[in-house]
């Protein structure tokens, strides 16, 4: 435990004080014009790489939904996710707080297993959970990967409903004498015994993934339409392009990119139907939509895996490649149009949507997030300034203002000869002048790293890792 | 001579062409509303990567103008060049033809150089010489790079007026003791004795670099405004970002990017005044307006070279970064805005132009260039299928389709190491599948390869090399 404050008795006091607060909010919620709190739409892809849709510079892959959001609202540049691999950056969006803090990060495992035991603390607060104070309808759809036993799904963790795959689509091979990568590139939903569940029932397995992506936006576009009337949390997050690839019949074959292509063509057409969704039920206006991806490209699966664009490496390393996503807010008349290329994070969710719909942030534990109300909203300036890269508990990165520090980097990630190399002085490198972190410049600049060695050191003397979730058998 | 065509000939044939046609412009033309003859206007830049400006995914080069301009238009995202650099690039997109046909290539030289007294051949037509058969005013505004003698200046070859440099910035060097290499990355003017010309004249020498964006900026503005009442050709052919790097007061000093960025932002302001200015002088629907860069970003220049985004490599090499630059064509009202996967190039600027402005295309040569209209128009696709990827009068490389094959590859560019290595079979890459040309697919498509030859073998039978107009001296 690293907190001795409850959940149960947490939400109870947020009821209270929002009851206290009255329409207003506590001074520090967002009414629309019609007197609503927003509705919050967070959608999450799985292994996209930053370079994987049309408007952050893939020359195959057709996004005019995704493209035509980032015209319409936001394209950050310098937005980062909370670890460079699935479980424990889904811990630290859905918390803001970094995965170490609560266990959901492990030097043992990288992710959790269908064989696992462990999952979200009961003591860790979700952004499900925090919005339920305030009576949102909350759903999450698609991919979990927080523990698949029941005291840690998501209906445990403040969502009303659940339909999805509980950890990832690559799990429970039906064959464990073929070896996984080598079908991977010619996948069947049968190859994978991956269980489909509706809240905390199993309701189809294998499941067939081919017509996932169809699946979860249809539900997600009931649970819009059933919400008409009452704020709503929807938390989107699909399983592709997480390896094994399936696109439905609609899709298949039809992207120049080859499959890769037609699963993200899939997950831009989801979009697309979010999105006028929400137009055509008059939510728009008050609807704050965020798409982003867990995690950088797995770039071991070759053209099975995506591309980080002009990103120096990709998934399960802090190379640029693996932390920094594509990040696109999207509200209509109250999100000011624009690119964006100040430092933000998932991490940052849970603060902003909590001040947003007037929910208290939890006082008794610490918070990574930061409120990104002020880039927003256009009243005033990203307040990140720091980025912490872990991997595992162990901390491999950190980037303070353009300036980023390799203290160990890993060589061949996934491979077999794949080592981790410690760097004193560590390498460093300038971000926004060189963004494939090719040019290192520690040598002309000891000061910046005395000073980010200063941060490490007041990062660590507050940080209580919690206990291993993910090793837990 | 490749061809007994002679210009003057030409331009006599073309002018009477015009008068028989009458206003219908021969069938082929386009009359605006207004029944004026589109203008042209070309913006090109010098060493720009495809993944240098926003819209094509770089996170902290802020270039508004740009990404505004290919939300308004089309952005290509397999658009080439003619050669991957500077002086046979430059020759391709003028003539519409394949520099090796005109000499403008060399294995001797890779450009031209201030002791060079060759140039673009009399018997070359341009597309400005084109142009003024239909009474178009032209201006060359920026860097020139084909022949600084008398004979091959702009205003011998179609251009009314000129002013700039006439060739690149990095020449004559005023401190031949001093590694030009290292005052790159700290320049001032003065270092390089380049001269300013207006018209034949040299009008001031060494050229104050550090304004030359804005004062061809200003150029083109007058130029745009000088021209209300009847139609023109306007090339604007910066020469930056080309090292040594240079930005005005306004600019420099001001983006993430540092100086590489703030000459993007210049740039990218100076296409914000071209637009404006059309918007406002009532231009804009009848003004096609294209942008684009020379070759690929100069890797050995380390952060004073541009990015390639997820292409391989950089100028002088035949991979993707080299040759596939941003693309975008901008006509409100008549093209279609959206974006284009399908093949283009700088070689197909002048026939779609000619055919735009009802200029008969010169039938006594081979013509590379191809229609683009159907594509820009709406009315159908791109006629283009295959690239020639020629370094010098060598084809290292050769696109069909997605696929493309290396015969040749060079190590190291520009490095002293650096060697041509030959491949037999070919290097094969589905482009479409994996545009960062990392995964050698020849053992599964010998077909492909087969095919490609024939390709390579039809070409080269109606190939005539030109004479080398870069080796004179």
């Amino acid at each position: 435990m690293t907190s001795p404050y409850n959940r149960r008795d947490f939400l109870k006091t947020l009821g209270a004080a929002s009851l206290a607060a009255g329409p207003l909010l506590n001074g520090c919620g967002r009414l629309s014009s019609s007197g609503r709190k927003p509705n919050v739409v967070i959608i999450f892809a799985d292994d996209l790489g930053y370079g994987d849709i049309g408007v952050y510079g893939h020359p195959t892959i057709n996004t005019p939904h995704l493209d035509r959001m980032a015209a319409e609202g936001q394209k950050w540049t310098n937005f980062y996710v909370a670890a460079s691999v699935c479980t424990p950056s889904r811990a630290g969006l859905l918390t803001g707080r970094l995965p170490v803090r609560s266990g959901m990060c492990s030097d043992v495992e990288g992710v959790l297993y269908p064989n696992s035991t462990g999952g979200l603390p009961a003591n860790e607060v979700t952004m499900a959970e925090a919005l339920k104070s305030q009576d949102y309808a909350t759903a999450c759809v698609g991919k979990w990967h927080l523990g698949h036993l029941p005291p840690y799904l998501p209906t445990a963790n403040g969502f009303d409903s659940y339909f999805g795959i509980p950890y990832s689509n690559d799990m429970c091979s039906t064959r464990p004498d073929w070896p996984d990568y080598e079908r991977t590139f010619d996948p069947k939903s049968e190859y994978w015994n991956v269980p489909l569940m509706r809240n905390e029932e199993i309701v189809e397995r294998p499941t067939d993934q081919t017509s996932l992506t169809r699946r979860y936006t249809e539900e997600a576009v009931r649970f819009i339409q059933n919400n008409i009337e009452n704020p709503f949390f929807l938390y989107l997050a699909h399983n592709m392009p997480h390896i094994p690839l399936f696109a439905s019949d609609s899709f298949d074959g039809k992207s120049r990119r080859g499959l890769y292509g037609d699963v993200i063509e899939e997950i831009d057409w989801s979009v697309g139907q979010v999105l006028s969704t929400l137009r055509k039920e008059g939510l728009a206006e008050n609807t704050l939509v965020v798409f982003t991806s867990d995690n950088g490209p797995w770039l071991y699966f070759l053209h099975h895996g995506g591309s980080a664009g002009l990103l120096r490496e990709g998934k399960d390393t802090a190379w640029e490649g693996g932390f920094r996503e594509p990040g696109l807010f999207w509200w209509p008349g109250t999100i000011r149009p624009g690119v964006v290329s100040q430092m933000g994070s998932t991490l940052d969710l849970f603060p902003t949507v909590c001040h947003l719909a007037g929910v208290e942030i939890p006082d008794d534990r610490i918070m990574d997030g930061l409120d990104l109300r002020p880039a927003l909203l256009g009243s005033g300036k990203s307040p990140r300034d720091t980025m912490f890269y872990y991997i595992g508990t162990r901390l491999y990165a950190v980037r303070k203002g353009p300036f980023k520090a390799h203290f160990t980097t890993i060589t061949e990630p996934f491979r077999p000869g794949s080592r981790s190399v410690i760097h004193d002085p560590p390498l460093l490198f300038n971000l926004e002048h060189d963004p494939s972190e090719k040019y290192d410049v520690a040598a002309d600049h000891p000061d910046v790293i005395a000073d980010i060695i200063n941060e490490v050191e007041r990062h660590k003397a507050n940080l209580v890792p919690g206990e291993d979730q993910l090793a837990k058998r």
